[in-house]
Order: C-alpha cells, then structure tokens, then sequence
C-alpha cells in the first residue's frame, strides 16, 4: 500500500514481524510472507528449473549428488544473467509457428502476429518499463550492436570535446565498444576514456564524485555512458541527477540498462536521458541473446544526426515503395536497421504481458523487502555468528540505490568452494572472482528462498 | 549424374522427354519429371501452406473462393522472399525450450545445445555452402547491420579512392546503407555513389561493362559491393571475375549474399572475395528476420582493421575472464558482437541440416532443371499461344547467369490483376510494380507445380 512505500523496506519487514508476533529470523516469518504476498501467483508463471535437472557434474563429483531432493526446485538466484522461461512463451512460438507454416511470407502481414511489426507488441509495457513517450522506444538488434548505433549518431568527438565517461568496472562489451568508437574516430582510449572508480577502500561510486568529475573535466567530455545498475557491483546510479548534470557540461547522457529494465522503476523521459539501451534476457525473461532495444529523448526527433542506416528505419507506410532515399521513421523507430526477428519479438512480447498484468511498482516494491531481507539474515545470521564465513555487501546498502541484485564478497572461507557447494545444495548463483552476485527476482522468487539460502549459508561446511 | 552437369538444362529436359516418349509441354512429364527426382522427399521436410489457410482477403472477394481446394497446398513460388518453414524446427526449439525451463543460465554451457555456442552447430553447413575455410564465417545479427559492421573495416575512403560501385537497382536497405556509410565518413553520396545500370533496352548488367568501368574508374573506387544474385532481376553475377578485376584496381570487393546463399553453389574463399553478408530467412528457411552472418576472407585475418567491438569477437577461451582489451578471435569469429541469440541459431541449425543431408550441388542441379522447364513452358505455353498476356524475362535466361528465380516482366494484361488471380488460384508470388519474381525451390517445389503455374496463366480470364 501507499503508506508503505514511504517506509524503509527495513521498517516494513520489522512492522509485519510484530504484527505477527515472529521473530524476523525465523522459517516461519518467510512462509507468511510468501502466504501474505500479493505476487505470490506469478512464481507460478515460470519454469523453476528442478535441483536434479541443474548441471552440478561441473563442480563435484556426479556420485555426490547426496543431500539433495532432485525433485525440488533450486533455488535460482541468477536472474541478473538470464531470466526464468515464462511458460506462456510457449504458446506464442506455438502461434509463429502455425502462422509461418499456414501463411509463408504473407505472415509477414497476416496472421496473429504479423511477422513485420512482431516488435510492436512489446512498445507499450517497454514505454510504462522505461518511462519513456509516443516513439522514443524502439526494439532492434541486440544491446551492444545498439551501444554502437547509438553512438554512431551520439557520440561526435571534436578535438576540444571527445572524451567518454563511463565506469572503471564497466562490462567488457561497452568498454570493448568504447574503446573501439574512440579509435574509430582517430582519438586514443588513453586519453579519451574517464573511468570513474569508487574512492579507496569503497565497493561503489558515490554521485558527488561523479558530479565532481563532471565540473572538472565536463567540457572535455562528449558522452557519459554508465549503467543504470552497475552489472557487478549492483549499484544503482542515480541516472536523473547524473544526466542533468552532465547535460549541464555539455556532455550527452547515454544509459546501458541491461540490469536496470524490468529491476526497478524508470523515468527515461522525465530525467531527460539523451539515449539509453537494454537488452531482454536478464530481468525481462526472453532467453539467451533475445532483442534489445534503445530509447530516444524526443528532444532529439527533429534533429539531423549520422546514422547507419537500414531499410527498416524507414517508415512503415513507405518502406516497400522502396524509394531511392529514406523516407525515415520518427524518433527510435529511425534508427532500425533490419526487419524484424519473430523468433525473439514472439518471445520477449509474451514475457512482456506478464510486466503489463503485474505493474513495476508492485515489482520493485516486493523487490526491495525480498533484497533488504536477504541483506538482513546476512548480516544477522551469517556475520553476527562465530562462522568462518564472512560477508562484504559490495552493493549499496540503501534500497534507493541498489535493484534485485546483491554482490556479496567472500571471506573467511574459499569463494569458489563455498560456491559449488551452494551449487550441489541447489542454489545457482554466480561467483565472479571472490564475489557471489545474486537476486531475488519478485516475479519467482520467494522469501522462503532467501532463507533457505541462508539457512544453507550457516551450515554448508567447506 | 555427371554427365547431366555438363549439358544445358534444355538438353537434358528434351533428352528425358525423348528417352521417355512424352511431350515436354505435356503434364505427364511434369509427373514424370517429380516420380524420377532424386530429391522428391525432400518436400516432406516442410510445411507447405494450403490454398485454404492463405490471405486470398486481401485481394479477393471472401466469398470468392470458388474453384479452388482450400485443402490442397498451394504453389508456393515465394521462397526468394521468406522460406518454407521445416518441419524438423519444432524439435529444435522444444530442445531450447527444455534446456532453458531445467537449466535456466546453465544453459549457456550445458544442454542439448549450449546457448553461448548456438552459433557453432550452423558453420559447418555453411561453409560448404559459401567455399569458405576455417574461420571465414561468423553468424551474428541481420544482414544490413553486418553491411555496416563490415563496411565499418572495409569501407576506408580517402580523397583519391572514397567512391563505392553498386547496382542501380540494388535492394533499398544496401542503397540506404551506402548512403549513410559515405555520409559519415564527410562525403557526398552523390560523388561518390557509382551506379551500375543494364544498357539501354537491356535488363540485366554486362559483365563486360562492369569491367570496363572498373577499367576507367577503378582508382577511385574504395569498394564494390554488389549482390551476388540480383534481388530484382535474379541475376547472378559473376563473383570471381568482378572481384578480381575490382582487386586488380585496388578495391575491396564484397557481396550481398541474401538471394545467393542456398540458392547457388559458392566458393568464396576461392574466388578471393574480400567479405561477404547474408541472411537465412530466404533461401536458408530459417524464419522472418532470423540471424545473418558474414564472411571474411582468411587474407585479412592478420590486417588490423578499425572494428566497433563487443564482448562476444573475443575468443570463447578468455572471454569470461573480462580483460580490459579484447582477446579478438580468430578471422570472422572477431566481428562478432552480442551473444548469439538461442531462439535464431536453434531454427538455423536445423533448417542447415538439410542442406548437409542433401548437399548444395543437387539442389543446383534440381533448380537448373525447375527454372529452365518454368521458362520453356512460358515461352512455348504463354509467348506463342494466342492470348493477350506476353511475358518478358527479366533474368538472364542464360542458366549460369541466374539462381532460381525468374522475374517476369507482364504485358497485355494487368500485372496487378494477374498476381490477384493467381493468388486466389493457390500461387503465392511477388509483384512489384509490372515484374512478379517466382522462385521454384529445389528442396519443395516439384515440376507439378511449375507445369500447373504455367496451366493457370494460359486459363486464367481477366
Ligand atoms: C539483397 C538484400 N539486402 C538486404 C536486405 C535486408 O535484410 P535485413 O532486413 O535482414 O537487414 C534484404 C532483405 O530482403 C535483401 O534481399
Ligand atoms: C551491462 C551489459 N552490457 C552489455 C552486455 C552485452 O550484451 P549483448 O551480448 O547482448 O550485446 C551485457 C550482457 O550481459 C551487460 O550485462
């Protein structure tokens, strides 16, 4: 309810425990949350992969599958990296493919989802996801081939201003693509590239520095490129205060939002991002290497920029006019390249409807009491307790600042055995050097997921 | 056999109907024709669409749809624009769709069909079918990106050689394409755009003229970009001559491969091509807007090249260890960008089977045969009978001058009308403006349906 967005996340788990007369670290304070959540159906909407069916051979022994029921369902806590199948997905390839099998090319027009506008269905719940207006959503490619359309057109080094400013532990591709931009266009990434780096001692970036670095060398920089939710360290930057003040300097506002969409709320439009781009397998559920997509400010609709262009980029009412010149298409629809796939369109536009019934607001609210929860039986029951293992929280601590995901460093004990443990009990997880990412997804995780993953935390012995 | 290959496809048809003492134009040698074929059960491994499951709505009258079986297939002549769906695709996708609900990110790594590897299983096919060597071809996004990212190493213009050489009537997203890629290097599309155009009265190009005007403008030329068959009049050009004589002036030669591939037997590594692009939706069956890919001649594997980058041209050995500069793999694996996508390569892998099981050499064999007996039948059936309707050809009627299609300039009568009626006698073809292109597909059409096409246009009132 209203009343209880206002709370820390914190507060509300400590009110309902009251309420309830149970102690917040106990197995039953999950079930009745799980009893009490008002998403609690959706779980119900996804494949849960089975323990017996996860791949432990990788990690242990094949005999020592022991303790474990292989009937039950794991523990999936790698939605940050590949989303849970939406069992409706089914249904839609089904419709592809009767359409394809019944109609051949003139699918391309008929049918239940006219293979050349397959990625209209997904504009609307990516307008509500990304907070964004009529034409400034497009789904096209895939989130690094978009980095690069986008920079194309946004990224204009001159010689007095042709720096980018992104995040010291970027994910490789975007500075892989970074770096490659920068040298297409004659500059060195030595020199081009402003790498923001949290201070000494710190896991994350605070704002102030980066407002700091942005009055010092704003007026040399062309593009500041961060990640909406930072992939490792989960941070989630504060994309409207950046924007404003990078746009301040001169500077284009551009948001790779792999980790942000369908995380946590957006309000593209109204923060003035320049440009963003997402991709639609992690918290969006569409499968390894679905579509991606991009969002255009209208601010730029009616401005002339480079692009590389593609038939599809044309409008639809012209396209197969075939004219000698692009008659292109307004905002982010005039930056499609290639017709469409319905392959991936059918996918993500059924996923999709589960966001559309469900809402993000109600999302993210279960979404901060299922992290804040975590976060809380970690450092109550595990690093309060006379274990070995110790937990370093490398993700922000405010609910504000963070999405799903937590990034939890490992101490005390071996990272990488503590892993596969986890691993043959049933968690699937992702370890990263000494660094366990993991997040509680509200479409299909449970509160009683967290604290079995607790649960096993205090006793797994390494 | 062996011998057959040497004869011109007319001979071989007149030789056979000798030998079996039946009138070529007859329909019992069309019958005849399809009961001898060594690839007749090849049909079987598709869905072809049913005269009664087709949109005849949009062109006819509902209630219209008098003499014609609604349950017989129709004559399916559209697989130059979108492929006949393989039956075998549905296995591959209950695979993914498996691996996904049990494994969920595991999946990238295990499974019937590894997602992070799901491009691999397509390789092998299409090197064969393109002549390509180890580490020439790459799967990755749609055709008219891959223009741009392989234009992006091999388009380098300066002001003595910054001109590109390209068809006339090229597909509108590669003219689109060009035009931007010039813009954005500072030039002017109208300098440096250079059209090849038919002769006066002709319809096709002249090798002798390409030739002749890479003799006079080659210098300035920085590169030739053609498609290998015409999408417009289907012809097919001569690859290893063009590119040579473009290298001989110092261009870069590449092709547009999205009519060829599947279509024609291709030796790219031999004919020293520089790069090439295609798609798989057409010839290659693999749904609308599926994966495209690239090839990149081992000559260039050890130039340095600007690239725009993403994390998945790194090699797959280093690539999760994330380093700070990229590991770039071997040849066309480099260019890649995103992951591959699951939904794509699982339809692509399955429909490239058939071509391994049946190999690219009888199905050119087949299409010689079906394309040559399309044209006899027309020109004795159509051209000399009595009736209003007259049809050019467009195509080179030169058989290795050309894939499968045939592209038939109408007069006499009403080309919009004609394609309507055949369209609601079952006949799914192309129109554009005059021309309606039809490919008979070696690995689903049978001569029936090119003899009964031919019946319908000599009956058809209008
Ligand atoms: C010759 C040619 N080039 C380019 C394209 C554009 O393909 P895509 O939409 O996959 O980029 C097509 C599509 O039909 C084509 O036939
Ligand atoms: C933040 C971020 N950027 C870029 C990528 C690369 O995505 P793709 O392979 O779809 O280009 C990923 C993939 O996980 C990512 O998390």
């Amino acid at each position: 309810n209203k009343q209880n967005q206002q709370l820390h996340p914190q507060d509300i788990l400590k009110n309902q425990a009251e309420k309830w007369q149970i102690s917040l670290t106990s197995e039953q304070f999950a079930r009745k949350l799980d009893e009490t959540d008002p998403l609690q159906h959706t779980r119900n909407e996804f494949y849960v992969p089975k323990i017996g069916t996860l791949p432990h051979g990788e990690f242990i022994d094949a005999a020592d599958k022991s303790h474990t029921d292989p009937d039950k369902d794991c523990i999936y806590f790698c939605g940050h990296s590949l989303g849970l199948q939406p069992k409706r997905v089914r249904k839609s390839i089904d419709n592809w493919l009767k359409d394809w099998a019944e109609l051949g090319v003139r699918g391309h027009v008929h049918g239940t989802n006219p293979f050349a506008k397959c990625d209209y269905p997904c504009i609307p719940a990516l307008k509500t996801l990304l907070g964004a207006k009529d034409n400034e959503v497009a789904v096209m490619n895939q989130l690094s081939s978009n980095i690069h359309f986008m920079m194309i057109s946004f990224y204009r080094p001159t010689k007095e201003r042709f720096k980018i400013l992104y995040e010291d532990r970027a994910f490789p591709s975007d500075g892989y693509a970074i770096h490659s931009q920068i040298r297409f266009h004659g500059y060195d990434p030595t020199e081009a590239a402003v790498l923001l780096k949290p201070r000494e001692n710190e896991t994350y970036i605070r704002t102030e520095d980066i407002l700091e670095l942005l009055k010092e060398q704003g007026q040399s920089i062309a593009l500041v490129l961060l990640s909406g939710i930072q992939f490792y360290t989960g941070q989630f930057f504060d994309i409207k205060t950046i924007t404003h003040a990078a746009q301040q300097k001169g500077c284009v506002a551009g948001w790779d939002l792999a980790h942000a969409v369908g995380n946590v709320p957006l309000e593209l439009h109204d923060w003035n991002v320049d440009f963003a781009v997402f991709c639609s397998y992690k918290y969006l559920n569409s499968g390894a290497g679905c579509v991606g997509g991009i969002f255009v400010h209208s601010n730029h609709f009616d401005k002339q920029y480079p692009h590389l262009d593609g038939w599809w980029g044309n409008r639809y009412e012209t396209r197969f006019e075939m004219r000698p010149e692009m008659d292109r298409d307004t905002g982010a629809g005039g930056f499609r390249v290639s017709n469409p796939s319905i392959h991936q369109c059918a996918v993500f536009a059924a996923s999709l409807e589960i966001f559309e019934e469900v809402g993000i607001d109600k999302l993210r609210a279960k979404s901060k009491l299922l992290t804040q929860y975590l976060q809380y039986l970690i450092e109550n029951e595990i690093n309060q307790s006379s274990n070995n293992l110790k937990i370093q929280f490398i993700t922000p601590s405010d609910p504000e600042q963070r999405g799903a995901q937590l990034s939890m460093r490992i101490s005390g004990v071996d990272g990488k055995k503590l892993f596969n443990e986890l691993e043959r009990s049933g968690v699937c997880s992702d370890l990263r050097a000494d660094v366990i990412r993991i997040a509680p997804i509200p479409l299909y995780n449970t509160f009683t997921d967290v604290y079995q993953f607790v649960s096993l935390l205090k006793t797994i012995k390494i």
